[in-house]
């Protein structure tokens, strides 16, 4: 240690190269899904995994203890060093409880079994998939029970926790049970109201790609992203990566329908300001980072789903859409396209889902996952329990696994416990969208102009400059008068789809 | 140390962690001159320095002292493994040389002065650059001398042997001497014959960006480089970076005329090919690399110069080009085609000149630069000498200083000592030309097919698969029966030029 440093000095000059560490392997995560040929495979995940590596020694090196035991007994920091110093010590904590032969173990199993599903998705064989996906439950329960042991924490929770800190099981299930009486009766309301209205008029394409790519950078732009800072790319999955002064967006075309993959651009174009609005004071702490998934997918879910499919933007964005593909008649609409984003039709898979059947398929996935861990769910039972769970849930019942339990890729490559953040992002949105219209009435009208800056202003206040300086509870009870609540969410659900 | 690994495998496992980060280090470089929107540039030097750091690091660790003392002293190893084990040695002795904080100075006395050099040499004011040239020469002799203390060599040596191991001035002073006392002779004699052959037919543009695009894959195919492990972009500045396993090689494209950027691309190929031809079995240790920077750049020109400006090659690409570009009549013919490829023309411009004006510029800079290290030339009287050098060499006095001293980035950044390597590199080129074409007489027919099949063959086999195993003059002497010398090359230029 230098000595002209104090301990939380030294803490933060350690904790910045790791910081820097990890942006680099950002990049090199969005070089692998945009550019990389395939043969380059092996040399970047060698490459990922050098940095992964190093950065795990960052963090474990035993001479951190000193420094954050002495740092945490400083009494002169200030609120936002002493969340910064909260920030490093679970980090800390968490990289000490797992052993790197775990870690690496874990990594392993879920690449391999990734690869497998991807083929056992393909041709709808679960049972083709069920010893690598036990492998992985078990490494994934080690993980798991050694978190929860440094932690305190149910197992499960020492997962959820990882994504979103502070996220409790406990919590969310009463909220999702809310949910899922709520939402049955509601949904069928819904398509009531939506069947009395007379059928969707089609937007035929094709729908040409550079038209496409030059629509989407233009709605980019209106929300306020800034491409001196970033980039609109295209990958197999889309995603935001990169660093906060340089974002990649990626998102897919097809030329049949532009609507998804417009709607997939602004959605990440959430997730982008999120990053671009933290605070440049606080760049390369753990405290300037964004708070957690939850409050992430709020981001990306308040652009898309509040203001993005809201009646005032598409009023915006209808003319620009006919002007991008010379479309005209009753179908090029705002109406008719207003109805087409905003359509519920209780289907079989996640991704393809609308903001009111979505919550479904995350409560049947929280529940399954749980207990899977729990170990109240054997691996050869999922295909029935899920079955069961969708005909509660959405009352459907999948024709075969790949449009039931082998769609989506988290529980194969390891990442068990993310699903909740979907849905209590979905609800944070909520909450946030109405504050800040009831703080800046002037929100809906601005949309109408295509205008997001009264938005993204209060957003900027009240969300992003605080970064992970408070818990993400706090930083919905500053902004919105209560911490995260469905209330909200479902006052959304009712006045879009039934009012 | 773990106790069941030997000196040497210790020294190995930690010079492949140093290789991945190096390896990472060339792909943020690469999206940096592709990709990079200009507000990411701050983050990016960040995450660039922070890698830097960490690789001087683990190759100035204590530690290493004694583990490669035992290696050394370790009578087991094969003599790969003892190159191996002399490049590891050298590379910790430059970065011991040099302290952190000149590395630190030079970098950015070097960055500082770019940005400087790039006002004055629009505005062609050398004087507005001295203080800072002066800077950068007074900071890369520092540099110099540290490592001249540590490597027993004089200034320009220790200065030269990073970039070309074991060369020397004193070996490259005659050798440039008798090109000098030849070339302006031998120019005088191309240029009479040029002129008695008559004009050359313009090629009039526009060309289609698209259709360049496509013709200089079509090229870069027919070759060798495999486009699983390597692509081909767009940059400011054309270069050859990314890794072995996937090799990034970039161009610019003008409207106005296709020829520089595909012959700039099949250069960047031969660079390519060296880096993709490098020994599996040994990537990630430094014996692995390629040689230096004379036997780059003889690859880059083999491929470029000797190959694919020859008329066999040109009989292959001119249909290709008409087709390409819809051209027909006199202009389009290979033979008009191959003399705008061969044209000679005494020039103000390093990158612009042929290969038989082009040793001319890069010994005037390396008399140039010797002097200046050595204290004989101040650098308020280099346009002097600039002019004098260029009058003597080439018969030209610049009218301006950015047609003159300006016109190169090397000095202004630091790169001292660089310029002989792409003489030597033309020399080298026409060696091992001349001896694959003894060894394998069917490579003109063959690359009057497009087929690079034996060349490349014979490269792999003399060159590429031995990497480092060997000095540059080993490998050459192996391959073509001599040390590097200028035999080959005056042949070359008499038989292209003159015969």
């Amino acid at each position: 240690m230098n000595p002209s440093k104090t301990p939380y000095q030294e803490l933060e000059d350690r904790f910045e190269r790791l910081a820097k560490l990890g942006q680099a392997l950002g990049v090199l995560q969005w070089d692998m899904a945009c550019n990389m040929p395939a043969g380059g495979a092996e040399a970047r995940s060698a490459q990922l995994s050098t940095l992964k590596v190093m950065g795990h020694e960052l963090i474990t090196d035993p001479a951190l203890a000193d420094f954050l035991d002495a740092a945490e007994a400083d009494r002169t920091l200030n609120p936002w060093q002493q969340a910064n110093l909260t920030a490093m010590r679970r980090r800390r904590v968490r990289a000490l409880a797992i052993d790197a032969d775990l870690v690496r173990r874990v990594s392993e199993a879920g690449a391999a079994c990734e690869m497998l599903w991807r083929d056992a998705k393909a041709k709808a064989d679960f049972k083709a998939i069920v010893p690598a996906l036990t492998e992985v439950r078990d490494l994934v329960l080690e993980r798991a029970e050694a978190l929860s042991a440094a932690l305190g924490l149910d197992s499960y929770d020492a997962l959820l926790d990882g994504f979103e800190p502070d996220a409790r099981a406990a919590a969310i299930a009463p909220v999702f049970a809310d949910l899922a009486a709520f939402l049955p009766g509601f949904t069928d309301d819904v398509l009531a109201r939506q069947e009395a209205a007379g059928p969707l008029l089609a937007l035929p394409g094709p729908f040409d790609l550079a038209a496409q790519r030059k629509l989407c950078r233009l709605m980019m732009e209106a929300v306020g992203f800034d491409f001196d800072h970033g980039r609109l790319d295209e990958s197999h999955h889309p995603f935001c990566g990169g660093v906060p002064e340089d974002i990649r967006i990626t998102t897919r075309y097809s030329e049949d329908d532009f609507m998804p993959g417009l709607m997939g651009v602004l959605h990440e174009t959430g997730h982008a300001l999120y990053e671009q609005g933290l605070p440049a004071e606080w760049r390369y702490r753990p405290v300037g980072r964004a708070r957690g998934m939850v409050l992430h997918e709020s981001q990306s879910l308040l652009v898309e789903m509040q203001a993005c499919r809201s009646a005032e933007f598409i009023a915006f964005a209808a003319p620009r859409m006919r002007e991008a593909f010379g479309g005209s008649g009753p179908a090029w609409e705002a109406g008719n396209i207003h109805r087409h984003y905003t359509w519920v039709e209780r289907g079989f898979i996640r991704v393809d889902a609308d903001e009111v059947t979505y919550p479904a398929h995350v409560i049947l996935r929280f529940r399954l996952e749980s207990a899977m861990l729990a170990g109240d769910l054997a691996i050869n039972d999922l295909p029935g329990a899920w079955a069961e769970g969708m005909e509660e849930l959405l009352g459907l019942t999948p024709p075969d696994d790949a449009l039931g339990c082998l769609q989506d890729i988290h529980w194969y490559d390891g990442a068990w416990g993310y699903f909740p953040t979907y849905t209590l992002g979905a609800m944070a949105a909520s909450q946030l969208f109405a504050a800040a219209r009831r703080a800046r009435p002037e929100i809906p009208d601005a949309l109408a102009r295509g205008d997001f800056t009264p938005l993204m202003g209060w957003l900027r206040e009240n969300i992003h400059r605080k970064a992970s300086s408070r818990s993400t509870d706090q930083l919905l009870e500053e902004a919105t008068g209560s911490v995260l609540d469905a209330t909200a969410f479902k006052a959304h659900l009712q006045s879009r789809y039934l009012a």
